[in-house]
């Protein structure tokens, strides 16, 4: 009884230590690029031993995007305390360690392709879009179950965002993430505003949530700033928004 | 000679229908819910017909994909003149219009999967997403060889929010098109706004589009908003961004 027990346990590790092998190499380069016999040699058995844990490749790669996958997520787990800004900032910046982390099977993954794509996975990356949603709805304080249409529809344009950025951020990495973490949260604000200025319950959740901003947090500075770049701005647009024709703004 | 001239120009003419037809299919349902014998009746010929002229649905379906974004990527052609938002305006209406036409195929598309995907489908997306972004930064006068690294991840990553807008608007289209088409015109202008607001070179950008943005125009519509809803905002992050602490914003 003992016995079966132990080996029972020793299958379940064999089967974590191939997925974390395979991840590991999966984040390093695309899955059709990674064989199997390199798993195999990289987890120290062999080729015909993997099959024993694993019917194919495919599985093993959906076993290794299913543990990216609780990993991303997990990211997007932040205690509801303090203002929402710096919030949004340690998930931005977790969110970018797991893309540092995970470069290029991140891209093959939300690329897609036919040596890549499986429905399995697919829905995998759904969930976590799914999960980084409800999450942020909680942050804001709105009930999952029947969000506005329109906070609905900028918390999972702004998600889609943060992948997009990450995306174009891999591709040569030509701006520093910090930089990137910190404009995420701020276009989910400008975001927020964009609608907000058009629509009263999206200004209430706005201005509810601004309010508990302190002043040296990541919005308030770019309020500040975007106050301090429409002084520079002499356009009939923004004279005629300040109701000053003919003259600046006074910021 | 002038038989043979005539027989290939029937044989174009019946791809070009049958291109049409699967087209029309396609957009009203995923590729995998349509069938050849479908698309044969459609057409008004036989299946063994259809397989004489496309070896199966996958290459059919990557002709219809092709003459689609042939269509989307004219949806972004604009002429250069005018402010800058009327012109985002109406490529934006464009997009709505090719969107709403193709509403279930742009989903399926998009989305991706192993029925749908196919390596040539998604370079033809990838080639849509590049159309548009040649298209945009030409609209702001940049060479599109060197374009600043800052700009380039703005114009990709809203290219990318006007197809995530669209896909989450296709489900359940609970938000008039026209006002997303309106806000997606004003999201160009926040991202680049919060990016202007740390980078020298993006505010000059900025500046220099909004300087020929008429009072009536979006950007300055959204603007005059903006400061109406500031001055609602009695935060700290406010006050201290306008320089007047314990006091309102003055707009």
């Amino acid at each position: 009884m003992t016995t079966g027990v132990r080996r029972r346990m020793g299958v379940e590790e064999r089967k974590r230590q191939l997925i974390g092998v395979a991840l590991e190499l999966f984040s390093d380069r695309s899955p059709d690029e990674v064989s199997i016999d390199e798993i195999a040699a990289a987890a120290g058995i062999s080729r015909p031993l993997v099959y024993h844990y694993f019917p194919g490749k495919q599985s093993l790669y959906e076993a290794a995007v299913r543990r990216a996958a609780d990993e991303l997520a997990a990211s997007f787990v932040e205690p509801r305390e303090g203002p929402l800004g710096a919030r949004l900032l340690r998930v931005m910046e977790r969110f970018f360690d797991f893309v540092d982390d995970h470069g290029p099977g991140f891209s093959a993954l939300m690329r897609g392709g036919p040596a890549v794509g499986s429905s399995t996975a697919d829905a995998m990356v759904d969930e976590v879009r799914q999960a980084a949603y409800e999450q942020i709805l909680a942050h804001l304080d709105v009930a999952v179950e029947a969000p506005p249409a329109r906070l609905e529809l900028i918390v999972r344009s702004w998600v889609s965002l943060a992948e997009s950025t990450a995306l174009i951020w891999l591709d040569g990495r030509r701006i520093p993430r910090r930089e990137l973490e910190s404009q995420l949260v701020r276009d989910f604000a400008a975001l927020t505003a964009v609608s907000a200025a058009y629509d009263a319950e999206m200004a209430g959740i706005l201005l509810r949530v601004v309010a508990d901003e302190p002043a040296d947090g990541p919005f308030a500075d770019l309020f500040g700033r975007l106050v301090a770049l429409g002084a520079q701005d002499t356009s009939a647009a923004s004279r005629e928004a300040a109701g000053v024709p003919g003259q600046r703004v006074e910021a």
